[in-house]
């Protein structure tokens, strides 16, 4: 049975102050919420409206989900999850590292990005989009189960990392041309402002992705396309033959 | 003036089938006003509650603004242009296709990326989602003024096209070890299904951007971070040295 308390739970974890509070995320839908249970996540409370997974469910009402539910057509289940401990480990291989990146689909496109290329370590400043938001789980398709994020000082983080620091900008290196280490951080920037000053200062090998065409009038790339075109830059050359 | 006319005409503009009956569409805010003023674009009305570009404006106050504009936060300035005719021409080097993409923001990234790639024509299944949709239009970024973009009936456009058709499916050869040329059409299919069976009868080349990572566990890519990828595979050849 669903109680107010139940609700109130709920609802308050579409706030990323109550999600570090109780160290729990809401997934909606049935390929989600399997993707969860499969995973190193530990399931915290499972609302159904019909018996599945042969987990143990707390029974709802179509009337009951749609009050529990952020999406405007719910879809028959609503998990509770616990926030997993980031680990303190050292980093390897490619580490992919947010500036500021502000919107839930944006983070969500990345770290699915960060599946398909194998890259395990995302990095987010503190001020990029938590990635347990309901928006940014939903468009992970499920491979926020497997990139570890962490959210930390961006800056302190770069400053005391040994290996090489790349960036995008404008005036870059072009993309094609360098050669690409198996190790290193890359950094992407906000959607409005790219990547901030005092990150800037800490590139150690600025990229730039050519513009073909008459006019090269267009501005910028979306944040996620330019994370793709990258990482595909930096990946390919493992396979080349 | 505002009058019952003018907000008649514009709200009815968030309807395809009157866009398709004015031959009309809605661009919002001063950016993306300038842009299509700057292009071939012919402006029809404009509608602002300040002087903008010493163009003959139609004045609003800002609860007429509210009225007409789509936006939770206008911004001074709606404009609606004439739906520019498309050319009968000859299509040479890359065409992109699109067979079924419904999401409006993938369709707006697909956009930016033509013109970044330097990709002129743009054809569009009559299933894919309207370009003249009002969040396409935003989310182009003025791109939509630079790259043409066509509806028709996709299967029969390739049938007697005599270039060799590209896209991209699961099992297709590695795209990085293909030689690319540069004339072709290439493919990108619908969010949820892919390419459609009718169409893939008709590809001659099929490709596949490779998977990372221990897992490979995602199963597939967002269509636009999808389409950056092919697209960069396409052009780096053009500049390799």
């Amino acid at each position: 049975m669903l109680t107010k308390s139940h609700i109130k739970l709920i609802t308050s974890l579409n706030q990323k102050k109550f999600r570090q509070q109780h160290q729990l995320f809401v997934v909606e839908g049935i390929k989600g919420i399997q993707e969860f249970l499969n995973s190193h996540y530990e399931l915290y409370q499972l609302f159904s409206t019909e018996p599945i997974f042969n987990a143990e469910i707390i029974q709802i009402s179509e009337q009951e989900l749609q009050k529990i539910s952020s999406l405007k057509t719910p879809n028959t289940a609503v998990a509770v999850f616990k926030i997993p401990k980031t680990s303190n480990g050292t980093f390897d291989g490619l580490v992919l590292a947010l500036d500021d990146v502000r919107d839930p689909g944006n983070l969500g496109t990345i770290i699915r990005l960060c599946d398909w290329f194998g890259i395990r370590h995302l990095i987010c400043s503190k001020a990029t989009v938590d990635c347990y938001n309901s928006k940014v789980v939903q468009a992970t398709m499920g491979s926020l189960t497997r990139v570890e994020v962490q959210y930390l000082d961006l800056k302190s983080f770069i400053e005391v990392s040994t290996i090489d620091v790349f960036g995008t900008f404008m005036d870059g290196q072009n993309i094609y041309n360098e050669s690409l280490p198996e190790e290193g951080i890359i950094i992407m920037g906000n959607e409005a402002n790219g990547i901030s000053e005092a990150i800037e200062q800490l590139v150690t090998t600025k990229l730039s992705i050519p513009r073909f065409g008459d006019l090269k009038a267009t501005e910028s790339l979306n944040v996620a396309t330019a994370t793709a075109i990258v990482l595909n830059e930096f990946k390919r050359h493992s396979t080349e033959m």
